[in-house]
């Protein structure tokens, strides 16, 4: 990923935010993440965020999903005697398709990424919908892929440690990727 | 608090909220809370809000405050071990006028409601527009007021329990008044 690709993305990621009506601060403004997850492959998948707030008991970020954009499969373990992170997905604009342990769907809406094919496994399809949410228990399987025009999605969860997330995919680098 | 008072609120609220751009559910419109604290001037002191999700670890909230509305001063205790409340405010539309424990402001913004002077206290002011916020730490008195045409509030916290909030007015009831 290079520097123009993330200044694309943030500026992509500030004109999907203005549609939804949703404000930051300048300071936030320049620490919009941009995370390709090490594949480079960023149209395709990786998302965008902005973290609110993050402390040992609770964390609210804004999540931007670019049309078709898919944040590949992981799940949230427990770390020592803490239960693995619990996330609220709470659609604000746009449309989310969410993919977890469960019934698979018949067909899914969702286009998986050609190149990692084999690395989505869980096909229980929720569709999210501004106003809808969803909650993801702790360890449990996810993906999750925007519609034709992108998502903006609040997450509220319990404390944020995304370095200890699990890929399905072991190609899969999470690294806040923020320089210019 | 009669009902046609509570369905008036929600009315208002609704239309705040669409103004703000923020999605709601049928079944959320049909809970959005209207708190007048017990205190029977809803005009001046209580809030209307949705409560998103409150589990053991983490919740989140949309507090819509009315234009001049005032949230009384209140504190959150530790439960047993547990430390009180811990919560973001994140202004989403209008203004809001929030004071905490600190070196008071020389004038402050708000309009202290006359009914109640002696239960308002502390008088350290922030203000937060769209995409501004501040975290609150737990047990520490605050108290809030929204500017002149209101504001939309999302509130990122550790669990919610709001029967263990403390009141500096003992005239306050806290006790969500859902009913028709």
């Amino acid at each position: 990923m290079n520097a123009t690709q993330v200044l694309d993305h943030r500026q992509r990621t500030r004109e999907m935010l203005n549609a939804a009506g949703i404000a930051l601060t300048e300071d936030e403004i320049a620490r919009i993440e941009v995370a390709d997850m090490g594949l480079g492959r960023l149209a395709h998948e990786g998302l965008q965020l902005i973290t609110y707030i993050n402390t040992d008991r609770y964390c609210a970020k804004e999540l931007v999903i670019l049309p078709e954009q898919t944040c590949p499969e992981h799940r949230h373990p427990s770390i020592g005697s803490e239960p693995g992170k619990q996330e609220t997905f709470r659609c604000r604009w746009g449309e989310v398709w969410l993919y977890v342990e469960g019934p698979p769907a018949e067909k899914i809406r969702a286009k998986i990424p050609r190149e990692s094919k084999v690395h989505y496994t869980v096909f229980h399809e929720i569709v999210l919908s501004p106003g809808e949410q969803y909650t993801i228990p702790p360890n449990t399987l996810h993906w999750f892929q925007a519609g034709p025009e992108g998502a903006v999605v609040s997450e509220f969860s319990s404390c944020s440690r995304d370095e200890y997330d699990i890929f399905t995919d072991p190609g899969v680098r999470r690294q806040p990727v923020i320089s210019e």
